[in-house]
């Protein structure tokens, strides 16, 4: 969930309720269901040597995306990457998409054909195919649905569950870039930064990557207990991770991998570079826990893997709930303000 | 696709051309793609005993449906039923269920919690299981995505495109009843029915029914071709028939099956009743096609399985078009004009 979403206090105060409410409706076990709702994806046992997974995303005109700071392409394309990273999350290999649209009067051919050309692309590098879907109108602005299916072999899913108290922390990549850049498509006294700090930002929200290799590298390596992917943000996600598991964390605000640019746009705007990688959403990393006895081993295997790991905390008990490391040896709540809040000059 | 969604020409004329470049793009086979685009859900071979069948259908508020004239419950039973009666169309067994909706801030929790009860209940009768989905905020109307998750045997799926020249075409139930309960909704100068004429094409509108069992109940006896599922209105749906079979159609007008409530509307309102069989959309009963040495044998089968399915007319070479015989020997094109367009006062 994208962190426009959480513009709506109502949407999204309901959310959580309803989804608990939803889950005792469908309490009644069933035995093709390996997880129902509450996780990236919904996993289906379809045959003794493959689970299907299924993912659904809806996006707003106005809320997820908004036209003026996106052209058409790039929102298809992120759109697709909302749904390809729930993919990655699971340690799925992501197989086929069905797209849903309601398109405004204000939108011409011309502007859909290129939200469809941008959803394609993202899923070019991994041959996801185009099985189906719903085109209709829409009276105000443009809706986008993407359903997105994958595989991954039985009792290898990467679950939310799966975090025991005591595991390491991980994340892929650097946090906060994608919202560094959205906040420069949108600021109106726009900081000044080195044109290759712009671009770099400005490309991390308008194209992010799916960790579908990196998601299936983690099932190969067997080492990794719980993941997600992070769309809400740092804070959010690890929230979701807590409640699945049944848990709580404590993150090392030092540790929290930044890129130069996001580092620099920060300074900037003068910020904590650690507040945007909390709490902006959209970087579509992975979040993931490894056994603390296997660390040695992990770090080994990352050290050959070519990909960017940080280990950023730890699990704790639930009852120590969300907490930041500042300092050696002081703690605070994990900050749930959120990220427009801190934004605002005080 | 709902009649609404022809209400915008726009949308509609670029959805054909839409679906034709869309199925070029994916043009290169994939053999676990049993149909791709084009059909009423996309079949998948995921394992030698069972193909997968998906669906997804958005719905806009104010295009689709209308809290003014609709429950909260009704819309999401309505919504659901759309889903089950692609499935239905296909021969299949519905499985699961993904929502998406994107919420205004005028929708109170209550009135969200009664669309899922609504689409719950709908899926009721088929152990359908809600397995997932995504909540978000709408700045505008209320928007309401659901994908639906089928399964057949092999080889088993009633595809569009199974149509032979010289096949009968029959369809399940009576035709017209959801559009004539809608107008009676919507109409500033209600008709004045017998109140269980108005009751029972109100129920037609909100509650309609999904044809899982005559689906289900055509694969096995296996003496149908081709199948769909009417929600466009029987020429709009007999037009993706035509296209995808690559053939013509002549459907007898006096044989349409039309319900006593139906008629008496039309009488009321000074039309013919076979307009609205042939116009008015959101029916979800189903059409297919049937051998005509066949007849004889289905007809038996027919009498004895308690359905009600009624012959309509016959496959014709794709050079004759779509047409309607009115009178024996008389036959005229079918009129592609909207069912609001013939409704007005001349």
């Amino acid at each position: 969930m994208p962190p426009g979403r959480s513009r709506q206090a109502n949407a999204v105060h309901s959310e959580f309720a309803l989804i608990r409410r939803l889950r005792a409706q469908a309490a009644q076990p069933d035995p093709q269901v390996i997880k129902g709702i509450g996780d990236d994806t919904a996993v289906i046992k379809t045959s003794s040597t493959e689970w299907t997974l299924i993912t659904t995303d809806l996006l707003a005109e106005g809320v997820h995306f908004d036209p003026a700071t996106s052209s058409f392409r790039d929102i298809g394309y992120r759109a697709a990457i909302a749904n390809l990273s729930d993919i990655a999350a699971m340690g799925g290999t992501p197989r086929f998409m069905l797209v849903s649209i309601a398109i405004p009067p204000t939108c011409s051919q011309a502007q859909i054909e290129q939200l469809y050309r941008g959803m394609t692309q993202a899923g070019a590098p991994y041959h996801v195919r185009l099985i189906g879907g719903d085109t209709s109108a829409s009276k105000t602005g443009l809706f986008l649905n993407i359903t997105l299916t994958g595989v991954v072999k039985p009792r290898q899913a990467l679950l939310r569950s799966a975090a025991r108290v005591g595991d390491l922390i991980y994340v892929t990549g650097t946090l906060g870039d994608s919202r560094a850049g959205l906040d420069l498509l949108t600021s109106r006294r726009r900081p000044k930064l080195r044109p290759i700090h712009t671009r770099f930002l400005l490309a991390r929200h308008h194209r992010p990557s799916a960790r579908i290799a990196e998601g299936l590298w983690l099932v190969k390596q067997g080492l990794a207990g719980a993941a997600i992917d992070l769309s809400d943000g740092l804070t959010g996600d690890l929230r979701h991770i807590c409640e699945e598991s049944g848990v709580g964390v404590e993150i090392v605000a030092g540790s929290l991998p930044i890129s130069p640019a996001c580092r620099a746009y920060a300074m900037a705007r003068g910020l904590a570079p650690q507040q945007i990688a909390l709490q902006g959403g959209e970087d579509y990393e992975l979040l993931f826990t490894v056994s603390r006895r296997m660390q040695p081993r992990f770090e080994r295997l990352i050290g050959k893997s070519g990909f960017r790991m940080t280990c950023i905390g730890s699990i704790t008990p639930k009852a120590s709930g969300l907490r930041l490391r500042t300092d050696p040896g002081t703690t605070q709540p994990l900050p749930l303000t959120s990220y427009e809040h801190f934004l605002r000059p005080t």
